[in-house]
């Protein structure tokens, strides 16, 4: 059994901003997300470095809108799904902030915010912390699959990694969300080896941290507004319902997908839905947060998910782990700061 | 400049545990490693699954050296260099801990240990944390530059990926070696694009956290027994000192470099030195750490040294950048555990 962690002054996020593509424009949150590029490019002349682009952009949106000095960040987390997590540790150089670099697949928003909830509560060194995530639709497609130009079939339960990325600024003191629990998830074998089914294989860690969640917590799913996975797509969904209401836990209409909501089905051909680092980080920065903020919404449970892979590993006949960081998010009535 | 991060509870470091390959085996500090396999396979059939039974290894002799049972783990970092981190999340995918991946290249078990004390710090419901790192020669060769049957030729600042593994188990209250000072180091591009330089293309970075760190500190090396340096070699140990002494630091005999350490170079042929992500993680489990627990050093500071680039970003033109975490470690007179 996974322990929940709780926070005694709990870390707020105080602001957030998203940068999306032209297709995640095009879907149903399409006006929320603060900035798009129907080129796909953020400046880049690869997609690569693309996917930098969109990290710059990204931090350089939420340190505007918080009318902040780049000197201000004691500390940024980052993390993306490039081998080695390059757009994200070179997307970010400028900035010259103290970097911790993170690796959670998909997860990493997740992961990021509780590192990010953990470092401002352990030391007054820590005042502002930033946390960015990113994935590129076009750099994920030739690292993990194949180059698009090849034109490759998709299966119906493949996802499409999002063009998107989130950034999050998080102090002791400050804005009207705050982080009052944490789980880090575990990893969890989830027996498939199709990398073209990721929201199947990231469904089990989930279930796992939502069942160790509600059995620690002692809530039940109508405390909450909102049970927000990351990326587990129509396909993933099914099945973590499948999984939680065989073990007596039934979300119903309170469960809410990053991946689902992020394109419009009947529109997009996105078959399993959205993906990816940045699709969970952008989905929560421009829809869930201003909810919370307003208190339109009182309290959500953001389950983060990630598949744990790499294409050698499944080439070797490994499976793909999955790995769920759960964040629990609440509206503070006032601001301090 | 990078702020100091003091932690006024210092966690600290109870057990830890190295395993080794055959080379790392026969050099200096050979017998000093808990388990080396002179195949290099720790039971897996391919090198990446090698590393995978590495990590696996290693996290299993810090437990028993402890008398711990898996379950007591309240939280599990872990990173490494294949893609996509999957040698440790797989390897370490038995013990069912809740699980933080991490990536700071070879500079991981710098960045791990540093979150593991952040996370101690902020929250009593982690009181038991391993840290895991680990590399492995083959794997890293296959995947960064060519297969082995390649026969490819090395230059001379060329290092030697080290297969190598570390454990650290960490807890609040019980061990002799505390974490009293910590910086996260930030990202520092190097202005190389040598891949067959890493050395030189993270001294930059070490250089950085150094002058900060005895900037912030007040400290001057005098007060410390060694100044560690995770990878830097030969090539990257020179040129730290003059990018030192340049700005009138001068660290003398106090410095010493893990990847210099674990090779002989009259015997072995490892070019500029060790490196990877368990370079520094079993040289500094193996030969500082007892040394700290017996009073023998007083003080350390260990400067983890990580080269964030993949084959993908060097072949776009982009730039090896460096980054350095460090950790003060420090005798603890009475143990109260």
């Amino acid at each position: 059994m996974q322990k929940l962690w709780s926070l005694p002054c709990p870390p707020r996020i105080f602001m957030a901003a998203s940068a999306v593509g032209k297709e995640e424009y095009r879907g149903p949150l399409g006006e929320k997300f603060d900035y798009h590029d129907d080129t796909d490019r953020f400046g880049g002349d690869t997609w690569e470095h693309a996917e930098e682009g969109l990290a710059y952009k990204t931090l350089t949106l939420a340190l505007n809108k918080a009318h902040l000095l780049p000197e201000s960040l004691d500390l940024l987390l980052a993390g993306d799904l490039q081998n080695q997590c390059v757009a994200t540790s070179t997307g970010l150089l400028p900035f010259g902030a103290p970097f911790l670099g993170l690796y959670g697949a998909c997860s990493t928003a997740g992961l990021g915010l509780l590192v990010a909830a953990l470092a401002l509560a352990a030391t007054d060194a820590v005042r502002t912390a930033a946390v960015v995530t990113t994935s590129h639709n076009c750099a994920a497609e030739r690292q993990f699959r194949t180059p698009l130009e090849y034109g490759a079939q998709r299966t119906p339960t493949a996802q499409w990694t999002a063009t998107a990325g989130g950034a999050f600024l998080l102090a002791r003191d400050r804005g009207r969300v705050a982080l009052p629990a944490l789980m880090a998830g575990r990893v969890v074998d989830s027996g498939l080896s199709d990398a073209a089914n990721m929201g199947a294989a990231m469904a089990p860690a989930a279930a796992d941290s939502l069942l160790c969640y509600f059995a620690q917590s002692g809530d039940s799913p109508a405390a909450y507004d909102a049970v927000v996975t990351g990326d587990l797509g129509r396909e993933g969904s099914a099945m973590l319902s499948y999984l939680l209401e065989g073990q007596g836990l039934f979300l119903g209409e309170k469960h809410l997908d990053c991946g689902k909501l992020l394109y419009d089905f009947n529109r997009q051909d996105v078959h399993a839905g959205g993906s990816g680092c940045g699709c969970s980080a952008a989905v929560l920065a421009a829809h869930f947060l201003p909810l919370l903020e307003s208190g339109a919404m009182r309290n959500i449970l953001f389950i983060a998910t990630g598949a744990l892979m790499s294409p050698s590993s499944l080439q070797q006949g490994g499976r793909v782990l999955g790995i769920a960081p759960a964040v629990r998010l609440s509206h503070v009535e006032e601001s301090d700061g």
